[in-house]
């Protein structure tokens, strides 16, 4: 089995990734960060997404993105909360973290490199998502592009570098759909931007109203609400 | 006057570009990485040199490279030592690590656009070097472009970040002769990849033996040598 990095946030999204990695015949190795994040409770899920799915290996990256500050979920900044998500993909909203992705990708890039892994794993998405500019198809090309010569492959004139990005062009409820033909228990995960310290989720963030949407559109049921008894 | 982020290891050639960025009439915040370097005593130098050449303000951001490892350089692989600088271009070297520069780049990325900076420079030099794949032009490019879709400025349409590389075409005895000029004190700085812990450097590695051609070529004495009673 070849060796491949899945950036895995605990969320719905990288979890059906994980899961999509690991169908395709990958070895996936685990990786989650600690940046300072107001709901690091994700990691918790991350932890147990990766325990049920199975992984060779879970690092959690300590880095703090906190000390730069600009979003909301680094910050004390409020959360958006009840927008309709319509209108998500109309401008950058506060949760936007600088260049998350960037950093996120550079140390699956390190990683890979070390474990001779050429395939990198993302769970970015250009629909239903939050209008973030690094989970564009165009950011992703350019990234593998870089990624390609900043590596020992790029002076050997290789490619060596692959980013899957299997979602990118999916609806969440494609997503949906797609994690729970291969099997995934979504109630494991925690995608809410702004949960209380137990992982229940506010339910009327971004993410927790592009999951909402989600699950309705598959005609499924989200069972990380019935864990939490909460009425969708 | 405009901000900028310079990555600011404490060496020979960051110090060099923090000085020329200021002539240049930036406003520079630095950034320097304790990522789990051997020679962490260069954070020391770094901290010395910000203080000496003035920035707005210096951030030493935590990052644990060594969890990954695959470099002489974070972890107990020996250093190689007493390698004819003629060959040192020949193959990447041990003490690469793998994608550093992309990390570090990474993290000042997010810092300018907090910063609402458009400026990045670092002192990545392509002739006199150790045969590192992020050091050279075609890759800065790529980051460059990279950079410019992964943020805000990219969903804009607008080239907001520009990464510097003042020393990218220059031999090392031109960069230690545009120091001298700026005025920069070379005794501040820190350049051995295996010094002792107080900083004195071993005077054999890749890194030294480079700074040791670059004075001698340069027809001037390295005054941190003097400092350690080091005879050349």
């Amino acid at each position: 089995m070849k060796p491949a990095v899945v950036l895995l946030s605990g969320g719905l999204d990288s979890t059906t990734t994980l899961a999509m990695a690991k169908s395709q015949g990958f070895k996936p190795f685990a990786l989650s960060f600690r940046y300072g994040q107001r709901h690091a409770v994700e990691l918790v899920a991350a932890a147990r997404v990766a325990e049920a799915i199975g992984v060779a290996e879970h690092v959690i990256a300590e880095i703090d993105l906190r000390r730069f500050g600009g979003s909301a979920l680094t910050s004390d900044r409020a959360v958006p909360k009840g927008r309709d998500p319509d209108v998500m993909d109309q401008g950058i909203p506060v949760t936007y973290v600088p260049a998350r992705n960037t950093v996120f990708l550079s140390f699956a890039l390190a990683w890979a490199e070390v474990l001779d892994a050429g395939d990198l794993f993302i769970g970015v998405n250009a629909l239903d998502y939050s209008g973030y500019p690094d989970c564009r198809p165009e950011y992703i090309a350019a990234y593998e592009r870089m990624a390609n010569l900043a590596t020992a492959a790029g002076v050997e004139g290789r490619q060596a570098f692959k980013i899957h990005t299997p979602l990118i062009q999916l609806t969440k409820a494609e997503i949906i759909r797609k994690g729970l033909e291969l099997g995934v228990d979504y109630g494991l995960t925690s995608s809410c931007y702004d949960p209380d310290r137990d992982g229940r989720p506010c339910g009327r963030c971004d993410s927790c109203v592009l999951r909402a949407k989600g699950f309705t559109e598959a005609g499924s049921e989200d069972p990380l609400l019935a864990r939490f008894g909460v009425t969708p």
